[in-house]
C-alpha cells in the first residue's frame, strides 16, 4: 500500500475537540436533481416544479433536502467512517437553509465523544457535521456517532465523553426557508388532499409501494454523493462477496414511497434520529410505512410540522417493528425520525 | 393499507366527461437531456446541439418529443392505469410545442369512452390527455385506452361509449414548430444523406443494432418520467416475479435504434396509433425496424413528412410482424405508427 | 439489412490522406458532469467546485478532461472502428482548451497510416482525430490505431504507411489551460497533502479501491459517449455471450480511483499512450496503481506535470504488469501513460 494512500483514520486517531475539514467541495446542480428524481420515486411537488415552489413562497424549486444529506455525509466518510464497522445513530439534524441549484457544499466535524468499548478493539465515536455552501451559511447539520476500528490495539483507551442527546430536534428549533408560505398551495396539484389537521398523533400509514433494488442503482446513488466507503462497491470487501447498499440509499427510498399516504409532507427539517437496522441488499424489495409521533405549529403562515417515523422493510407486514425481546425484526432496514414540513 | 394512501381508480370510478387534474408538474432541465442520452442511444442531432438546432430554424436544442410524452404519460398513471390490465392503444397523438429545457409540464384528462367487458370484472376507457407547459399552451396531446380492473364486481355497467378514432392524424393537422426550417440542413453532421425524396412508400428498414435491457436501466427511465405503476418496479407484483418493462422504454429505446437508416426523421410531431404487443423483460435484446407508410409535404422551408411504421423484436427477422392467424408475433414488443418531419 | 442503413467502413475503404467528418455534434452541459459523477468516483477538486476551480484561476469548473475524450472517442465509433476487431493503441494525445458547460464538441478524423495484415484478411489503420469546439478551436487531438476487417478479401493491398509516432509528447508541447494558477491551492480541499516535490520518477502507489462492474453501468456510461460499438450493447454480438466492456469505461474508472495517492493530479493533458490489455466484463472488481514515469516544470504559475502510468487490474497484486515472456498479465486490464497537472 502505498504511503500516500489514505488508510482512513482508526479509533485512536479521534479526540474530543478534534476539527476535521473534509475533502472536496461539491457544486450542485440541475443534473443531480434529475439524477435524484431517476434513482428515487420522488414526487413531492415543492422539488418537482419551480412554479409550484413560487406558489409556496419560494424564489424555484430547491434540491431535495437528502440531497444536501447525502453530498455532506458522503464528504465525511473518508475521515469518520473509512474503518467503521458500524452506523450507530444520528441526532440533533436540523436544516437550515435550502440548497439551490449552483450552490457548493462542503463539510466540517467535530469530535464530540469517544468511547473504547470493552473488547479493546473497538470504539465508539460521536462527531457533530455541518454542511456550508459557498456563503459560508450552514445548509444543514447532524451528530452521527459511528463504531470504528482500533489500528493499534495497543493505543492506550481515551478518557469517555459520550455527549448528551435530546431524543428528537424541539419543535421550535426548526428552521422554516425564508418565504415558505402555503396559504396558497394547491392540494390537487400536490397530489393528495390531507393536510396538518389530517393527521393524528399515532396514526399510521402503509405507504403500499415496493422497490426492488439493484446493485448498479445503489452504487450511482452511493458515487453521486462522492460517499467511497468500500463496502458499497467491492464484492471482495465482504465475506460473503455482496455489497452492503448505502443507508443513505434507503433513507431516499423509503422517504420517496412515503409519497403515497404523506405527499404534502414537502420539507424535511429536522433528523431526530436512525438506526440502520438491518443490512439492505440487491434484490431486496424496499416498502415503507409511517407513523405520526408528534405535531406542531410553526411561525410560517400556513405551514405546520410533522414528527413522523418513516421505517423501510424487507418484507414482512407493516407497523411491526420489533420482536417481542425489544430487537427490531430481522426486516426491517431503517427506523427514521424527523421532522416534515406540511400545509395546516 | 392506510386510508391515507391512493389505492387507484377502478373501472367504475370512470364516467364519459370526466375530468382528471393529475398531480405533480415537473420542470425539465438539461439534466433529463443528458440523461435521456444515457438512457438510449439517442443520436439525432437536432436534439444533440444547440448548434445544428439553430441551423434548423430553432433557438436551440429542444428536449427529446419523447420526453414530454413520457412526462406526461407518467402523471397519468395513479389517475387512470394503477388498476390497469393492458395498455391497449394510443391514437391521435399530436406534439403542438417543443419542450425546451426549464420548461415545466403538466397534464389533464378527459374521459371519452367507457365499455364494460362481458366478463363483468374488467373495463376499456379511454383517456384523452393534454400536457401543458408554464405558459399553458398545449405541449402535446394523445388518446389512450386502457383495461382496468373493477372494484367492485356489483357495480352497474355503465352505458357503452366508444370514441370514433381515426387511423391516422391527417398530414394537414400535424403541428410544424415555429420557426423550423431545413433550407441549410447539414446533412454530414446528422449523420446520413437520406432526404425526403429518397423514402419510397413501402419501403422497410432494418435498423440492425440491438440493445440487450438490464433491470436497473428500465426502472431508472421509468422513475425519471415519475410512473409509478408497480409492475415495473416490484418483483413481488407480478406472479412470476419479473419486472415488466415500461412500454415507453421500448418507445424510446426502438425509437433511437431507428438512427440507423432514419437519421434525418428528426422530430416526431404525430402519434397515429400503437400496440404493445409483448412484454419485454430483462435481458430481452431490443431491435427495430421501420416501414414507410406515408409522405407528405408540409408548409414549412425544407420540411417533409414521414409517417412511419416502428416495430421493436426481442428476436426473430426484420419485417415479420404477424402470424399467418394475423396475430403479433411472440418476438414482436412494439408496434408504432409515427409522423416525423425530414429535409426535403 | 436496408440500403440505408450504416454497416462501417472496411479496411480497404481507408486510405492515408482521407478526411472523416464524424456526424451528431453534442452540447454538453452539467447534467452529463452529474451523470459523470454517478459513473464514476471521481473526486478531484477542480471538477467538483466552481469556487476550487476558481482558487485555481479558472471562471469555474471545467468538464472532466476524459468526458471531452469519450465524446470525441465516441462520434469517430460509426467511421473507425464499427467493424474493429481491436483498439491497438493511443499516441500524441493532447488536450488544448478545457470543455465548458454548454459547449458542443464535433470531431474529424484524418487516416495516416494503413497495414494490412499478412492473414489477408485485416489490416490496421492510424487516425489522427480531433475534437473542435463550437467557436472551432481545438479541444482535444490523438492519435489511434484499429485492427479492421476486410469486407472484400479480393481487394488489393494498399500501400504500408506506419506514421513515425513519439513515445511521449514532450513536457515542453504540452498545454496548459489559460489563467491555471496553482499559487492558492488549497491542500486540505483538495483532499491530500501530496505535491509536485513530494513524487518521485519511479515511484508506485497502490489506489487500494476496487469497484465491481455491472452492465447495466457501462451500457449506460457509453451511450452517454453516444459510441454505438455492437459489442458493449447486444448480448448476441459476441459468442459468448459477454457484453465486452468499452475500454475508455476502464480509462475513467481508473483514473478516478487514482484520487487516492494522486488527489492533486488534477488536470490530464497529455496522452502518450495506451493499451487495453484485456477485456473487461460485469463482474471484475477493477483496482488501479500507479507508477511515476516522468517529471517537467511548467511555465504556469504554481504548476507542475507529472508523466504517470496508470494501470488497472481485475485482480492480482499491484505493481505487477507483464509475465516473464513480456506480455501483459491476464489480470491487467489497462496499461496507459499520460501527463497530469499538479501544484508545486
Amino acid at each position: 500500500m502505498g504511503a500516500k494512500t489514505n488508510t482512513g483514520r482508526f479509533f485512536e486517531d479521534y479526540a474530543v475537540g478534534q476539527t476535521l475539514h473534509h475533502a472536496v467541495p461539491r457544486t450542485i446542480k440541475m443534473g443531480e436533481r434529475a439524477l435524484y428524481h431517476m434513482l428515487y420515486p420522488a414526487r413531492h411537488a415543492l422539488y418537482s416544479s419551480d412554479q409550484f415552489a413560487q406558489s409556496c413562497g419560494l424564489p424555484f424549486s430547491p434540491l431535495d433536502d437528502l440531497i444536501g444529506f447525502h453530498v455532506v455525509f458522503g464528504k465525511t466518510v473518508p475521515d469518520v467512517s473509512l474503518n467503521a464497522v458500524a452506523n450507530l445513530g444520528y441526532a440533533q439534524g436540523r436544516w437550515s437553509t435550502p440548497v439551490w441549484p449552483g450552490d457548493t457544499l462542503r463539510a466540517v466535524s467535530q469530535v464530540i465523544g469517544v468511547k473504547q468499548n470493552s473488547n479493546g478493539k473497538t470504539g465508539v465515536i460521536w462527531v457533530r457535521t455541518t454542511g456550508f455552501n459557498q456563503h459560508d451559511e450552514t445548509v444543514l447539520e447532524y451528530v452521527r456517532w459511528v463504531m470504528v476500528r482500533k489500528g493499534n490495539l495497543d493505543a492506550p483507551a481515551p478518557e469517555t465523553v459520550v455527549p448528551d442527546l435530546p431524543k428528537a430536534v424541539a419543535a421550535q428549533d426548526l428552521v422554516i426557508p425564508r418565504g415558505l408560505d402555503f396559504t396558497s398551495y394547491d392540494f390537487t396539484l400536490a397530489g393528495e388532499p390531507h393536510r396538518f389537521g389530517d393527521y393524528e398523533i399515532g396514526e399510521q400509514i402503509d405507504h403500499v409501494d415496493g422497490v426492488t433494488v439493484e446493485d448498479a442503482e445503489h452504487m450511482m446513488a452511493t458515487r453521486l454523493w462522492q460517499n467511497t466507503a468500500k463496502v458499497h462497491f467491492d464484492t471482495t470487501a465482504r465475506p460473503d462477496g455482496t455489497r452492503l447498499i448505502y443507508g443513505g440509499h434507503v433513507i431516499s427510498m423509503a422517504r420517496a414511497l412515503s409519497f403515497n399516504g404523506l405527499a404534502n409532507a414537502q420539507m424535511i427539517v429536522g433528523l431526530n434520529g436512525g438506526a440502520h437496522a438491518n443490512p439492505c441488499l440487491a434484490g431486496d424489495t424496499i416498502r415503507a410505512w409511517s407513523e405520526v409521533l408528534d405535531k406542531a405549529e410553526t411561525s410560517a403562515p400556513g405551514v405546520g410540522a410533522l414528527r413522523l417515523r418513516l421505517v423501510a422493510t424487507k418484507g414482512g407486514a407493516p407497523f411491526v417493528l420489533r420482536d417481542e425481546d425489544g430487537k427490531y425484526r430481522p426486516e426491517v432496514l431503517l427506523d427514521l425520525d424527523y421532522w416534515a414540513l406540511v400545509p395546516t
